[in-house]
């Protein structure tokens, strides 16, 4: 077994690769052809629009000032500079407020460190148990450890006092934090400038009517049961009306036509009556379109449209021949045809198509489906309309508050309440399968991929594969593959599986995955490698044990796991975290991009891929680390550091990494919170009960009830912080919400809200109507000349409606 | 073991001795002077007023007339014609719900004998099994049930079929009974009249302001915060209101001091005074005090009072000597004098200091509590304070529907929230452990009360114990007390426990004391009686067995346990019914206090003790029926019959009690519902679980899984039905209460609603302000002149109201 030593070796390489890596990246993104790779946040944001460092050809590429490399941990200091408030402002609240994650993670296990060195330490190395059991293998860690306590030692009182104190100071800090987050929230929510979901309402599960449309129904019904507040409806057939939303609207379709200088394709007649539709479909006001269809076409059309652009771009570099392709699937077999008239003919027909199914969509009444954004003239209205029953049948008339219009996951809008409780108790089926039995299928793929397996299935592959070096390295190679592929899709099939669940809206969809990958991990990972076995032969063993018993037999494998699980840290924890900064996918899809599809700086700016923190699969793994520090703190105090590096060095790079690179896709205003308290509670419970399992098996059974109250008491308090700050994420309180509608009905007594609204909950593929411009051209055009209510929501869906809204108001 | 023959024949005396009840019944309730214990509610509804049959001084106590005892099971067709509407108005709707409870039992349990007689008991006779073992010992009865299936047969797929028949049937019953008391109930809300909860939210945990008084701050909030929809608070200072008030409400002092001519003791002046006070507290409005020193001391002076009656009656029939009693401790010890003067001098003293706590009460700010009942224009608004939340704190300004009236528990809401949060914390685990370790103390209490325990605490007794019949008896008789004494007081500490975690309506109470009895009921009788133990000595068992052995080993000692079961139905089930209705207790307790306390007809009136269905108690025993019919429903179809006589014999008499006898305490709307169909669906997963471990012991291993699935599918139809019914019984949709609001408004738009609900929420003892007024009597008085609109809800605290009403409506 390693001793200290060996671990401190296996650190002092970690960190030594870590600031490889960041040497590495110090470099890289000093490269002025890497910025945008690297800043491509203050591009979104339009402070920053070309590479830093202008000058000779050459300059503009690769950074030759030397100077500038001396000072390459420079972002650190700058990335913890930032206030939170402006931060705030900057990358979005859910950000910021997921940053805090690792700051608490610091906030615990640093006082948690000092603690258990100073008094646990020397008290287990004074125990000198293990140096009078000769017979046993330990190595110097153990020494550190509980395990060098005798059985039966009245030494284990120091454990039990501090397993009390940690979980005192746990739930604090949790308290404390969770306080200061729901204020912080709450602060947001209220210093917000005025955005739709303010005061709208999605309605679900409108019931059908044989006389009325469903935009007349919800219209009636609103009108009726919330009379002072429902922001009437548009008239369907008011033609001056239209003529007055043309008037408005037109700087906006000016702006859009701006852009249709760019399209060299020649649509702009068709745009210009697809236009037309969208108005169209804006009269119909909040009822929303089954617009599932549509948007795949549209979606297929874009990729024909990057097919086009990299053969134009391959005929402008090299104008003798025009490129050529293959009409067959993926260009690999099929006649040879010229390629840009071939994918200008495709784009065409689908352009076809999809003004066809457009014009299906909005004639079809049966397209409308049976949901709507009902809007009321006060956040009051709305408050109430959200937190209320509205028929006396619960599964009519839905109501909750909407979603961001950029965080609104259309397809999901449809679903009848029956099917939806049939989906979700399919999925929680699928969820229990997967996560125990998801070794089955992988094993029967790699039993089947072996090389006796290949060989019978492909004989024709049999000279191939019996070449030594090949069957070696396929043999070496297979059995992982399988398992490999999987676990790169797994976040996909667990959101797959959250959006067949039906949350409308993007933000709960994560949330959602990122419970089933957190219960993924925990069996998995955690109980799979402390238990050692797969998920299934776990659960087996855990099933055939007494409910006594199952603490006991994980509690006892825990000490001897702490030299694994220090060693996953390592590499999984501080490596993954220093090429977290790299970026080496994005940096290498950039220059893919760059090199064979940019034509404008347009396109440019599209290639340019920030991405989002990705709360799905990095937030369970966080919790994985509290688990981890939670469990060991009592046990084996020697973890704690490496858990408190990770925590550090987390915060320090995600801070950077949401400064200068992420690009948050909607604003929830941390409605992940407690679920993070939660996982955290989960963790100090399962902690708790392993400890008691280990320690009544050191003969100290007279300590056990004195553990056993811990249990129910962070229980307690789990329930307390529930009732407490829960509902801050939930609902909306009504005095906050009149308060707010009092001051603005003060300031912006004539403001025309109707209008304003008026755009705001349209299907994206109505919004973008057919043409593929990117969302930060329009953010871009607001941001050069930033206004002062603008200036705080830049964000693309938020500014292109930001602009919309100006626009309208002028 | 029993054979068929010795449980028919046990059947057979039961059923005898069932009958004997009835006839006792018949007898006891032709007697006259038994009317009032057999036909209270008829009483109370002012139908009836003196015995039916008049004429000489015997027949008034005795019934001569031999051809009404011909008819004795008349009462049986008599109970079940009336149709459930007139039912509802007569008996209450929650009365009128629980008696469905049976008839829920009966739709599930007759169809599933019928089939479990034409299926299962044929496949099991012919397994033959038994036959062959003549090493076992068995009954007939076994040979009727699964026991008689060789292992590892295929006949099992038989049980496995009827299993699944079985649940769906049960669901069905369940969706249907389910789906038919939601829309009983709303029909029942919407067809009900004017109900000052209707509009009234009860908040709680209002914050303190330096600046304002409770009563101010809680207008200011609601003011501001429901412009439109707060009904203005009443002024404080307002003279001339309270003039209008005070000859409004004329009649009712009126009526007031018709009553006070009853009384002998001249407190006239004294309530008048106090009359005013309670003017004053009207004029609060519905700011809440905290009177319970208050009402503990009216609650002491109206023992004296029983008292003193008791004393004047012995002095007017035997006027020669005046009785005396003892000052000392219950009358027992201390100086003898004269009764009358003594007890009314004691009852002046503990008015004057009545007065003077009244008078402390009001005038001190500090005897208001946080909470106050807010009232609303409309029903929509008060729907609207009820479901939201008000401040972003959501542990203050905390919102409910207001209980009705008289379903206030008045001295629990001053409760502020982190002392409920611990309030629960520590009734979870008392719960706990007086479920699992109450043998302990009882256990203890026994040792010390054997005999050699007695001897030598009281080393006097030993020759009085010595004695060989008082031995015995003695021995016979101690081990039992105890534990009979801790089962008899039981629901009266599960109560305490519901009231200590700070619930603020008795019928919610009563729901959480159900919940707690139900979980005793399951541990102590179900499981203990299974597994023949202690509950204390069954968790050591269950913890150290693994969670695929529970089901097991409590699944093979059930087909064991079903003679033993068979007998508990009958002795606990049958004749516990048959008993039920001769009402020994309430009849014993009425002719005492008819001999000893009556002077007047009033004092007759309260002497009558109607009662009411008692749900805590009751309701968690006929689940236990549930239960057991259902896990037996595969295993031991001959269980079956036995279930179903239990369920149609309470259906008949509670039917008859609850038209004849019980008085409704409140009116929740069947609030209770929702637990009885989870209960009911926790028997059923019970039962799945079971029978699962059960034929898993079988050799039908590969039977298994197709029995995993039910559990599932039952937690799948349990969510659905509670996302689909249960909003209709804790919310109120906004639908239903703008419909009501609308028709009102066009019927009575000239209402003054500010009036209405001037009184409906002022603490009982500011109501009925010092004297022992029985509610009865207002009622009556309200009910011999019956007006159209109270002719429908003429409860006692109902019409009290009404009758308020009706006065300040003149």
């Amino acid at each position: 077994m390693a001793t200290i030593g060996d671990i401190c070796m296996a650190a002092a390489i970690n960190i030594l690769s870590a600031f490889a890596f960041f040497v590495a990246f110090a470099i890289l993104r000093l490269q002025p052809f890497n910025d945008r790779v690297y800043f491509p946040k203050w591009y979104l944001k339009g402070i920053r629009s070309s590479p830093t460092h202008s000058g000779g050809s050459v300059k503009k590429f690769v950074n030759l000032d030397c100077r500038t490399y001396i000072k390459f941990l420079s972002w650190m200091p700058a990335a913890l500079k930032m206030p939170e408030p402006e931060l705030i402002d900057h990358a979005g609240f859910d950000s910021a407020m997921y940053i805090r994650i690792y700051l608490l993670g610091l906030k615990i296990f640093v006082p948690l460190s000092v603690l258990a060195f100073v008094v646990l330490v020397p008290v287990n190395v004074t125990g000198r148990y293990l140096d009078h059991r000769k017979d046993l293998t330990f190595s110097d860690l153990d020494k550190l450890s509980i395990s060098n306590i005798p059985p039966g030692s009245q030494r284990f009182w120091a454990h039990l006092t501090m397993a009390y104190v940690f979980t005192f100071w746990t739930c604090y800090t949790l308290y404390k934090e969770y306080k200061l987050v729901t204020s912080k929230r709450l602060r947001f929510l209220a210093s917000q400038s005025r955005r739709p979901d303010q005061f709208t309402v999605l309605v679900r599960n409108v019931p059908p009517d044989p006389d009325e449309s469903v935009s007349q129904h919800v219209e009636h019904f609103f009108s009726v049961n919330h009379p002072n507040h429902y922001l009437t409806h548009q008239a369907e057939e008011a033609p001056e009306m239209d003529k007055v939303t043309f008037s408005k609207r037109a700087p906006f379709v000016s702006s859009d036509q701006n852009v249709v200088i760019f399209d060299p394709t020649g649509r702009e007649c068709r745009r210009r009556s697809e236009a037309n539709q969208q108005r169209r479909s804006t009269r119909e006001g909040e009822v929303v379109y089954n617009a599932n269809n549509l948007s795949n076409i549209v979606d297929k059309r874009k990729s024909l449209q990057n097919w086009l652009d990299y053969y134009e771009n391959k005929y402008r570099r090299n104008s003798v021949t025009r490129p050529t392709t293959k009409t067959g699937f993926w260009g690999l077999w099929g006649t040879s045809v010229d390629a840009i008239d071939y994918y200008n003919a495709e784009i065409d027909k689908l352009l076809n198509k999809e003004a066809t199914e457009r014009e299906r969509v909005i004639s079809d009444t049966k397209a409308i489906i049976p949901a709507a954004f009902v809007s009321f003239k006060t956040r009051w209205g709305a408050a109430v309309c959200a937190q209320t029953q509205q028929s006396s049948n619960p599964t009519l008339w839905l109501t909750e508050w909407a979603p961001e219009p950029r965080d609104v996951y259309w397809p999901n809008l449809a679903i009848p309440f029956v099917e939806l409780t049939i989906r979700r108790l399919l999925m929680a089926v699928s969820l229990f399968f997967l996560t125990f039995f998801f070794m089955f299928p992988i094993a029967i793929v790699q039993s089947l991929a072996n090389l006796e397996g290949i060989e019978k299935v492909l004989p024709f592959l049999k000279p191939v594969i019996e070449i030594h070096t090949i069957k070696s390295f396929v043999q070496g190679f297979l059995p992982g593959i399988a398992l490999k592929i999987f676990l790169i899709i797994l976040p996909t099939i667990l959101m797959t599986m959250s959006k067949i669940e039906g949350f409308t809206s993007l933000s709960l969809l994560e949330r959602r995955s990122a419970g089933k990958y957190y219960l993924f991990i925990l069996v998995n990972v955690f109980l799979g490698s402390i238990i050692t076995g797969t998920a299934f032969q776990n659960l087996n063993v855990l099933l055939h044990e007494s409910a006594s018993e199952v603490p006991v037999t994980i509690g006892v494998s825990i000490p001897m796991k702490a030299t694994f699980f220090i060693t996953y840290i390592m590499v999984d924890g501080w490596a993954g975290i220093a090429a977290e900064i790299l970026r080496i996918k994005p940096l290498i899809v950039f220059h893919l991009k760059n090199a064979f599809l940019v034509k404008t700086e347009k396109d440019r700016e599209q290639a340019m891929d920030p991405g989002s923190l990705g709360y799905a699969t990095a937030e369970p793994r966080i919790q994985l680390y509290f688990l981890l520090g939670l469990v060991y703190s009592v046990i084996t105090p020697f973890f704690l550091p490496f858990i408190v590096i990770f925590f550090g060095l987390s915060y320090l790079v995600f801070r950077h990494q949401i400064i200068n690179v992420y690009n948050q896709e909607y604003e929830s205003g941390a409605a992940f919170w407690p679920d993070v308290q939660r996982r955290v509670i989960t963790a100090m419970i399962i902690a708790q009960l392993l400890l008691l399992g280990l320690i009544s098996t050191m003969n100290a059974a007279n300590s056990t009830p004195v553990l056993l109250a811990l249990p129910v008491l962070t229980i307690w308090f789990h329930i307390y912080c529930k009732h407490r700050f829960e509902p801050a994420f939930v609902k909306f309180p009504l005095q906050d919400a009149m308060v707010k509608d009092t001051l603005e009905r003060a300031t912006e007594p004539n403001f025309d809200l109707k209008t304003y609204l008026q755009d705001a909950y349209i299907h994206p593929v109505f919004r973008k109507h057919g043409c593929d411009l990117p969302l930060v051209v329009g953010d871009e055009e607001n941001i050069l000349v930033p206004t002062k209510r603008n200036s705080r929501m830049n964000t693309p869906g938020e500014s292109k409606r930001g602009s919309d809204r100006e626009d309208t108001e002028n």
